[in-house]
């Protein structure tokens, strides 16, 4: 029941979203594939953070235009989860194979606070994307500490 | 008078193509980011591809929503070829820097045979995204020729 629900998932719910089969050839296609899609979005979350925190300076235009590829992006990764793709150079943790129902919770809540800082970003307010990036931060580590090796 | 016109190439037109110091701390970063960004540049793009020859069934909002990703991602990578970056674990030539006019030619045709990609996707039409696939997959195919180690 849990590979049913997670299987269900992982079923096209937009174009981008495709059946993992047709996506992926090999199962290192797949871990390849999800690990460059979280590299260019933590370059992206990154470059919002350094805005946030003060270290560059604020530009409503790059943080806007960072923070909508960082929602495209989150949306993309989690269909190159499939079964088989626990191996190899990855640091996926057992557990998003044996509590998909967690997995799946933890990765829309990341989803729904990314488009939440896009929103932010959207509305110009340096102080909305600093809340909105915060918690956006959260979640990406709440999922990174539940299912991703140290 | 070359480094300096890829430099200009360099400077941000929009949000997402930052100065190239602010967005990698490290050479290993950019080339890192990039070589993600062609890897799920070129998964989307290959999704294009199998409708495209017949592979799997035509489905014009898929392509559509692969193609404007594929034209969102071709605009990603090229900030990341600063200077310093030709060592390491990378395929570039060092044509990218001796030769940056023509690096810069061979990125602004692939980018542009992208969009109109998109473009065509966008139409509906099986036949105009085969053209515009062709076109794209030459222009990519030009510059990995021209600039990256086989």
């Amino acid at each position: 029941m849990k590979a049913l629900a997670l299987l269900a998932w992982l079923i096209p719910l937009v174009g981008l979203s495709a059946p993992a089969m047709a996506q992926f050839q090999k199962a290192e296609d797949a871990v390849k594939y999800r690990k460059s899609v979280m590299t260019v979005l933590g370059n992206h979350f990154g470059r919002i953070g350094a805005m946030a925190n003060g270290r560059v300076p604020f530009d409503a235009q790059v943080a806007a235009d960072n923070a909508a590829l960082v929602e495209t992006l989150s949306k993309l990764p989690f269909v190159a989860f499939m079964e088989g793709t626990d191996k190899g150079e990855t640091r996926a943790k057992p557990d998003i194979w044996t509590d998909p129902a967690k997995f799946k919770q933890s990765a829309e809540k990341m989803q729904t606070e990314v488009a939440k800082l896009s929103a932010a970003a959207r509305t110009g307010s340096l102080d909305s994307v600093k809340a909105a990036f915060g918690a956006a931060g959260e979640s990406c580590k709440a999922c990174h500490d539940a299912f991703r090796k140290d």
